[in-house]
């Protein structure tokens, strides 16, 4: 028993040493990282001191993009009247699989990285410690802080865009996984031998809700001549069915677009009831392209169908909101992951 | 910061005070109330003291099943030697939906409780404080910390029987979500409008994996006589069915269950991959009827599903076990868990 009290009093004294300053006294800089275009942001609790936008250009290679990621830094640093010394680390989040520990970007199609090691080389430019974040779940924790999360303990994020980015917080802290990895709820599949998916699957969520699955079965019924007021606005090229275009469906009231969507919305109440009965969460958080473009029609048709398909005592008290922080959730919740892990 | 000294110092007091006795002097009871029977035991660390086991008898109504809990309970405590008050608490594993704050059974079908007060009623005739825990919940924590998922800190537990039960380990603790019922994985969609499951949804899990979905299809093909030897041993009575059925078809080399039951292994892959898709973990343990009649074979099968519908880089490190405790499980849980969270 002494040694127990031995123990916890020195632990009283380390967590008194190593606790962190209050949050005003710590700089981090947030950044994100996507396949179009990169935003860092020095952060400050709550407050952004700069932030700096660049396209990412990932067609000029790796190291044309290493380049752009250290200007934006520097300039953010600069621009809230720092230096790199003020900074506790760059909290960088990145699309596809990474090995956090390592710090290499392991395959991101859509920057064509490859085992590349992000960390070090940005460490040797930028003289600031890289943490690597993905993308979604950084924006999920982002919403949990400081966007339609706040207050609640138990979140699930679902972005629906190209693809349907998920991310997890339980308890408080986002759910990371064995390896850091978690979270591919888009992946998840809902009707075994159902549609084709980009990951060479069948049936998975993404496959069935996420704007490429809209985009499939849209850009076919269109070229058929079912849904003529979409085909003139986005013929049959599949890069024009942006977002917009579904919204745009509702305000033609083009019946085949809409019965696409509210079918693609009940796919994804299914892949949320899914995620009621597993991990009995308090809300959802919905955002990505097509939630932001088709808004709150969308989000009740899925809500709906959710609790059509959950169990009843998971879903009474399950609440399903819109993102807020749209393009700043990824880089303020990557921030705020530093900030409240402090690695 | 003097503040904050003082509060670590003082928690640090408290935690002294509060801090359990080493587990070497802990007695508690992991109870085990199933549709069938109960079980109960007194644990101390890995040993039991005793332990006493009775038919459940739930056709007699609640205060029948109650005595018989007061009888068992009363029973391990006499015959480890020890008195109501050397025991910590009894930690009770129960079927169904319960209220954990409350100690409330809300609904449990299978022994025709509903809004039972059981952990009132009990700790009046035991005089020991009552803990309830979800049944699969503590099968699985039984696996983690005794049995075939030692040494892991990411596990998940799935049981199929009549039903599909699951239970979810995250960074080496019991997931319990919002309000203490996640893990219903045996309800996770994954064949929209697929076969019926007892939920009154269609292509859970467990309508597609379980024994009453095996026993579906099979006594539908052995009634057409599609399997003859096995309609020999179980004719078209529904309740003939047990696991052991399934089993034998191996022996008969009835291909027709043969093909039901491998693709019910598929589907259990589905199943699987969806939650490493999801949560990243180290290790399946697999249980439940099904799994101790069928065995390797079918592990084999449902593994081999996993890892040709889960993403690679997800799949690749996890190990798929099969549960190794049997009727220990669910009990030794429920005691670990009160010894783990002394609550």
């Amino acid at each position: 028993m002494f040694l127990i009290t031995l123990q916890l009093f020195t632990s009283a004294v380390f967590s008194f040493i190593i606790l962190p300053m209050a949050d005003k006294n710590r700089y981090v800089i947030g950044f994100d990282l996507g396949g179009t275009k990169m935003i860092g942001a020095v952060i400050q609790g709550e407050r952004v001191l700069s932030r700096c936008k660049k396209k990412t250009g990932a067609e000029e290679g790796p190291e044309a993009v290493l380049r752009r990621i250290t200007g934006v830094i520097k300039t953010v640093v600069k621009e809230a009247g720092l230096t790199a010394g003020d900074i506790e680390g760059v909290s960088m989040a990145v699309p596809g699989p990474h090995d956090r520990e390592k710090g290499i970007m392991v395959y991101t199609p859509n920057l064509g990285f490859r085992d590349f090691p992000i960390k070090e080389l940005l460490e040797k430019e930028v003289g600031i410690t890289i943490h690597l974040e993905n993308d979604v779940n950084s924006g999920t924790y982002g919403e949990y802080k400081l966007g339609a999360g706040k207050g609640y303990s138990h979140v699930i994020g679902l972005f629906p865009g190209t693809g349907i980015g998920g991310g997890i917080v339980l308890n408080g802290r986002l759910y990371r996984g064995a390896t850091g990895n978690a979270g591919e709820i888009g992946h998840m599949i809902i009707q075994a031998d159902g549609a084709l998916c980009g990951c060479g699957q069948h049936g998975c969520l993404e496959a069935l809700a996420s704007r490429t699955a809209l985009t499939k079965d849209t850009i076919a019924a269109a070229s058929a001549g079912k849904a003529p007021k979409t085909y003139k606005i986005a013929g049959s090229d599949f890069k024009n069915y942006k977002s917009r275009v579904f919204a745009q469906a509702y305000k033609n009231n083009e019946q085949a677009v809409i019965e696409i969507i509210e079918r693609s919305a009940w796919y994804m109440g299914i892949g949320m009831a899914n995620c009621v009965n597993i991990f009995n969460p308090e809300v959802f958080v919905l955002g990505g392209g097509v939630v932001e473009k088709l808004g709150t029609k969308y989000v009740k048709l899925a809500e709906k169908s959710m609790r059509a398909h959950a169990l009843e005592h998971l879903s009474k008290d399950v609440h399903v909101v819109e993102a807020q922080l749209e393009d700043d959730a990824v880089l303020l919740g990557a921030a705020h992951l530093l900030l409240d892990e402090g690695k």
